[in-house]
């Protein structure tokens, strides 16, 4: 099939969706606050399921409060699209809806228009991938593909002191299918960027190949809290210090590594965080990113060095815990192309890129062929009740969607 | 009269005294907090007014809250000696407190041994001197000698959002006496040295010949909030390496400039402050000392221009805006040599040194010849519980401060 076949899909019909399930938990500024397994998230949820009750799918609900949406057709393994609909606390109305509400347009449009694609197509909602009610993130696509035991994942408890299993059958989410859930043939989320890279470079789709490898650390500087006034600076024992010239070295080693490392320092606490007081502690994170794990394990070996050298000159006890540690993704190459090519016949505003967020698709690249779309976020603003993309741009990458899922349906194998 | 004439103080009681005070808002390892205003602060005022009113002594309180204990003796202006009893979060037993006890046990001892001064001793405690919870700190004795005017003084907001006036009201001690008070004949301050320079040179006594000028600033910094994985390093407006930047360039200033020079970012508040945002604000607290007066313009201008570089090349809005500036105080040649040669009488180990800390003398100054008497801070440690001087030097130390009134009370002009 050419371009030219494939039908497109109705925009105004996919942005009405998307502003309906956004006045669920809607906050002030055009935003949504549905944490996973709330109230608010299980009326969402009630609602996708209608969708996709009218369009006729099988809908399946898994012992972690997954829910997928099974279009029966063709034969084979499912082709698997989807994304998540809980949200941050000062959530847009984009990030992850988009990508469930997509497949459900895809799958109505191709209905509409008699298209049979050549396997089922099946688009999933993924529970708590936002990961701000219970750690860690991505913990639906996280047990569905088994890199976590069920039990443990029912018996997490989040910021609130509730349980997930408990809010699971409170909110009767707690379904009957099994985890791990079956492999589908392949799997591809249609997301907007949640970064600038797209808007500033003037591209309007990603084919995102790959999620960037992420190492969170705690720091603790311990030091020797005195005054302000009468210490003089060779005497000194100063976390605070210590903290600032630590976020200075990561910009510069972010600097000096360039290509797609970053690192920040988002939270610095300091104790007793006085203005005329020395502190005696200072509490920071350190966000260290990069697509090449041999790059993201060098940055951790300089930074190891830097507070061995620097707990010595300045005099101070430093000590890190990991919060988090992620090896980087890299999707299929196949899939990427696929995505890349479908894109170049819609618009020349095509670029390969990483993505620096975690998504539900990287728990999929470890059971099948899986890859990303990513649609620009205007000012790269999201996880803020501005997010915004435009209805043309969501039109666009859900057009191109809907022909890589068809293609990838005609797909019998794959490189790699 | 030559020394063998004083009597000496009773030590026993004046360190029952200091640990009895010290209970109040005790904290973990030996420490204190009373905030100013606060719940604690007022007890402990409530402790030491009654220890007054035990000596006989008229008592007032002012309408900024300092309390003043008049021994009516002898004739015209009182001698004045005190400190304060507020302490900082984290405070110890000594800073302040001493000061204040050590003037109810001259008055105690001079009493119990029948001696009459020839003028009023007077022994104040001034309101708010750490400045930890409102800004400016020597806020009682400043406004006491006209250098705030009381209605800007009652309005100041501390950091947890409440009144100065709301808080003298609410703690009761809003009192009648106006400000500014009554010029002391003179006006001496016994206090801990808060640094380490007594005890690095073998000294006992420090004759205080003034304080360094300070300067505190406010800077405020607006960025870009922002996620931590899809930004890349050179599209990021981050406060938070701006705050760490100039947190590090003071370090280099202070280091560069060598002497008296010291730079301290004790504060440092980032928003929202999460591991995975590149803030959108950071907002922290800069204070730089020197003795004198045109280095520190010279540090503070230098300060300036770089905040206008940083601004540009990290493109974040920087604003500051001073919590206290204070020129370098000279104190009274004649009062400061009267306490030399009093401690020589005791010691061999005096020394005159300046004081890298602000304290309430500093705003006698200008109404009254004033001096300070130093004694040792073991290893430098103040505000820290750990904090600790032994009680033969607060014993030297007081006994020298009971001569030193004493002779100022038979002193009826000063040369400067």
């Amino acid at each position: 099939m050419t371009v030219s076949t494939y039908p497109r899909i109705n925009a105004d019909r996919l942005m009405r969706k998307i502003m309906d399930l956004a006045s669920i938990g809607a906050i002030e500024g055009g935003g949504c606050a549905r944490l996973a397994l709330t109230d608010d998230d299980a009326a969402g949820r009630d609602l996708v399921v209608a969708w996709m009750n009218e369009l006729g799918l099988t809908v399946t609900t898994d012992v972690i409060g997954n829910v997928i949406g099974t279009w029966h057709i063709g034969t084979g393994a499912s082709v698997m699209t989807g994304s998540h609909i809980d949200t941050v606390r000062t959530g847009g109305k984009y990030d992850g809806n988009l990508g469930v509400l997509a497949g459900l347009e895809v799958i109505q449009t191709l209905q509409e228009n008699g298209i049979e694609p050549e396997r089922p197509i099946s688009v999933g909602f993924f529970t708590n991938e936002e990961g701000s009610r219970f750690a860690p993130d991505m913990l639906g696509s996280l047990v569905y593909v088994g890199g976590l035991p069920v039990e443990e994942a029912l018996d997490i408890v989040g910021i609130d002191g509730a349980r997930v299993g408990d809010e699971l059958e409170r909110i009767g989410y707690n379904g009957a299918t099994p985890c791990p859930g079956f492999a589908p043939h392949s799997f591809v989320e249609l997301h907007i960027e949640q970064g600038p890279v797209l808007e500033q470079t003037n591209m309007i789709i990603g084919a995102v190949t790959g999620v960037q490898g992420i190492s969170w650390q705690e720091v603790t500087v311990l030091g020797q809290s005195n005054h302000a006034g009468t210490t003089p600076m060779n005497m000194r024992k100063d976390p605070g210090y210590v903290a600032a010239a630590i976020a200075v070295f990561l910009r510069g080693l972010a600097t000096r590594y360039g290509g797609h490392q970053v690192c920040t320092v988002g939270k610095i606490d300091l104790f007793p965080n006085l203005i005329n007081v020395i502190p005696a502690k200072a509490v920071l994170t350190v966000d260290i990113r990069n697509t090449d794990e041999q790059i993201l394990r060098q940055a951790e070996k300089e930074f190891a060095e830097y507070l061995i050298e620097i707990s010595h000159s300045e005099d101070v006890v430093v000590s890190t815990r990991y919060l988090a540690r992620f090896e980087p993704v890299e999707f299929n190459a196949d899939v990427v192309d696929l995505i890349s090519s479908v894109a170049k016949t819609h618009t020349q505003s095509v670029v390969h890129m990483p993505s620096g967020a975690g998504h539900d698709a990287q728990m999929f690249a470890r059971v099948c062929p899986s890859a990303m779309i990513f649609v620009p976020s205007v000012e790269g603003v999201s996880h803020n009740p501005s997010e915004f993309t435009s209805a043309e741009d969501i039109a666009l990458g859900t057009n191109i969607l809907l022909q890589v899922l068809c293609e990838l349906a005609a797909t019998k194998e794959f490189s790699q």
